[in-house]
């Protein structure tokens, strides 16, 4: 028994002990002064805290609390950026600052109804949850009737233009499980919820409802914005959920003739003024160099938009206060921006591009948290290749936490227009594989986001920013073609 | 208008093709026969499959509904075995069978309690959640009242051992949150929940209460196993959630006298019979040489035992049914076994090494799943230099899904004891930084478990499996130390 148990706890102990990342670790090597390689222990340090220290968790849960609704608009929103300058001014950063901006105001209705009805034209008691698209027109109060299209591809609604006058297009294409990556699956299927309503009212169509773009089979309706064509009627625009698509699929596969009737009691009003939130850890030297880093601090109105974007606001902040508590002042100002209204205009991101156009030049990097709070995994980036090779030698650093990646690709929707000035664009990259679970959905919540996930996120931005912010030279600018 | 929502379009477009891991994809270089290249092609085919059509989120989500408690000695663990042979002749494994092994069995009590008291006697009204540690013999039934002392590690114990007679042990190490990997934390902090009831008993302590293994601040206590020494006297020891450890230290600090009063009604029964499950894919030129795929099946009687491990036994099974419905017949024999008792005697994993000990030279590898049903970011192994050559060969196929890891370490402790043959083991390296909020603890239910993350793991192990068993040439084997 005694060997047993001795055994027993070898073989735990042994267990618990398996080899994994910190296993990888290597002895620094000599590090040249202003080299890259020189600011291993010191991004190891920022990490390591990040982990230990971290507040992106515990300050995300609050924002949760405080605003969880945070359309471009509404009270919420207005809510949150008063609390965000409050909790920017309390943790001690500078130049805390609201920049205004004007945003469009759209309100989801309290009635949002899709229901199956038979030959009789009662209902057929099949369970439809939708949500309508985000700045839709509503239907009449009575609701719309009409009979059902379902498509699957362009194609297939254009082979079948002639069934579309007076019905509602369905349209049911799944994203591509197949893709690792679950943002190329979105990429894949998301034209559908875009064009669908436009497409539809070309031919005629008098609704569309899209199948949740969503990586689960549940009935949470994954909302998101919807486009309107000023040549084309504005038809009214709908999500069902995973599993309502598929029951309304099978319903229709029966051959029975089958009607839905749509209500929606949306509202567009005027536009408002709303304001992008700043603060920033200034830097010692060249205070007047930038390095921006930011999310988008809108979401849309289910859920609390904890992944998308509170998240990656609230790492955001946390790679100023983090930097600042480890007393890490960098060569160059660090700006940690909250864009206003990504999701429905990107007003905030295009009004911090047109009152900051003079200092463009002086922009050094600008990086975005908006692909969910999952654990990081590295970054991508638009750099040119001389300043590829130092955000890759920078991310080579933090290998030993599981971040290694520095990979090609796009920065931030908040952060785009600043590319046309030559500004290189990074992105966080965490893990894809939840992040469609919930997006847009009444799951995106606090009780989805891991501590130690989102605080590695914030540390391996606060590292990159600081890296970038404090070498001697200055990151290489991207060369914009002029047409 | 129209020109703002055809930008906002295109940069969500832009947006959902962010250059992640897909983008990563090269064009195959000509492959040559019987290398490892060769199987480019079927490991994609592999991963995707498991992405698009895996049952393991499925199936383990029936696991839990039919026996979600399954300690072994338990009816759970009983109704478990025959199910999974069940299912196992269902989807058309060969040589399903059960193996016979001999189990301890120890049974929770109804009464788990821990109570603060203050000078008079009465309840101070401080939660402490707990639960018994796994084989904790019980308190008498009116409960153990004795003043406490808290100690953060060996050294404060030793040094402070004339304080121990008459008094409860109160461990309260926090796991360090700084590593990167949780796992190494947990080494780091395990120890007391193993020794602890040992080393007070040996300085004439009562009983012994640890701080939670966990990274998570909150009310969940985790369970685990403890160890007794023969020499040394048995006393309870039962774990408190970290917030609670918290209070209890708070408590203390002020300096008054607490006492506390633990009851615990846990019980030791006979050894029982059980079984390992066993199911196979046979092979088609050599039946006789095996590789091992397996998980435990036993799991703590709190909770589901969702990630650890009903997940992995899961894995293990899709193993054999993913590549049986991609019809990828390989060389050798892949064997998924669901190991009986790794939790408290791995019984299972010593008796299928005694009762196939002549067949051991026929096994080739031997692969576990039991690090939670997280996003996979590799494998760990002990192979020697040259199949560890292979092993990393056959991972870089997976880079594109985010798996690249092959890294030195342990591969199982149900799989440790064919070490002693020189058989290979590995186990998979899922991303650890959720696994600790929730092992051993009632949180370990399926709705922690991404139906896409546990997919992937499950894909990768296959197609691991797979190329391992089809290469012409036979894995090498590990040179044991004869003493």
């Amino acid at each position: 028994m005694k060997t047993l148990l001795f055994h027993l706890w070898l073989a735990h102990a042994w267990c618990a002990n398996p080899g994994t990342f910190d296993d990888q670790a290597q002895p620094p090597p000599p590090a040249e002064e202003g080299r890259v390689e020189s600011y291993r222990e010191v991004v190891q340090r920022i990490l390591k805290t990040s982990l230990r220290e971290g507040q992106a968790y515990s300050r995300l849960a609050r924002l949760c609390e405080v605003a969880p609704h945070r359309l471009s608009g509404s009270p919420g929103a207005e809510k949150a950026i008063q609390w965000m300058k409050q909790e920017m001014e309390s943790a001690g950063f500078e130049n805390v600052r609201l920049e205004s901006c004007q945003v469009p105001h759209w309100v989801r209705g309290s009635v949002e109804e899709l229901v199956a009805l038979g030959e009789d034209g009662k209902p057929l008691g099949v369970s439809l949850p939708i949500l309508a698209l985000g700045g839709s027109v509503p239907t009449a109060e009575a609701g719309l009737v009409a009979e059902v299209l379902e498509v699957k591809s362009w194609e297939e609604l254009e082979a079948r233009k002639d069934e579309v006058p007076g019905r509602i297009v369905f349209y049911n294409r799944p994203m591509e499980q197949g893709h690792f990556s679950t943002f190329r699956a979105y990429g894949g299927a998301v034209d559908q919820r875009s064009r669908g309503a436009i497409e539809a009212a070309k031919l005629g169509g008098v609704a569309a409802v899209v199948r949740s773009m969503s990586t689960r089979l549940d009935d949470f309706p994954h909302t998101g914005s919807m486009a309107y064509d000023d040549d084309v009627e504005r038809i009214p625009g709908a999500a069902v959920s995973t599993l309502g698509a598929d029951r309304l699929s099978r319903l229709l596969a029966t051959g029975k003739p089958v009607k839905l009737r749509l209500k929606l009691s949306c509202e567009w009003f005027e536009e408002k003024e709303s304001f992008n939130v700043i603060g920033e850890l200034v830097g010692r030297e060249h205070p007047e160099q930038v390095v921006v880093v930011g999310g988008h601090f809108d979401a849309w109105d289910v859920g609390h938009g904890a992944h998308d974007d509170g998240g990656g606001c609230i790492q955001s902040f946390e790679v100023v206060r983090l930097l600042s508590s480890l007393d890490l002042k960098p060569r160059r100002t660090i700006r940690a921006v909250m864009f206003m209204n990504e999701e429905n205009g990107v007003r905030g991101g295009r009004a911090y591009h047109h009152q900051h156009f003079e200092e463009m030049d002086q922009h050094v990097m600008a990086l975005e948290s908006d692909r969910g709070s999952f654990v990081p995994r590295g970054f991508t980036s638009d750099a040119n290749p001389e300043a590829m090779a130092v955000l890759q030698e920078i991310v080579g650093l933090m290998e030993e936490a599981g971040i290694h990646l520095m990979n090609p690709g796009y920065g931030g929707v908040d952060i785009s227009p600043m590319r046309a000035n030559g500004v290189v664009t990074v992105g966080l990259l965490p893990d894809s594989q939840r992040y469609f679970d919930l997006h847009h959905s009444a799951r995106d919540t606090i009780d989805q986001v891991s501590p130690r996930e989102i605080n590695l996120g914030a540390g391996a931005m606060a590292a990159l920013c600081y890296v970038v912010a404090d070498l001697p030279e200055t990151l290489r600018r991207n060369v914009v073609d002029e047409e």
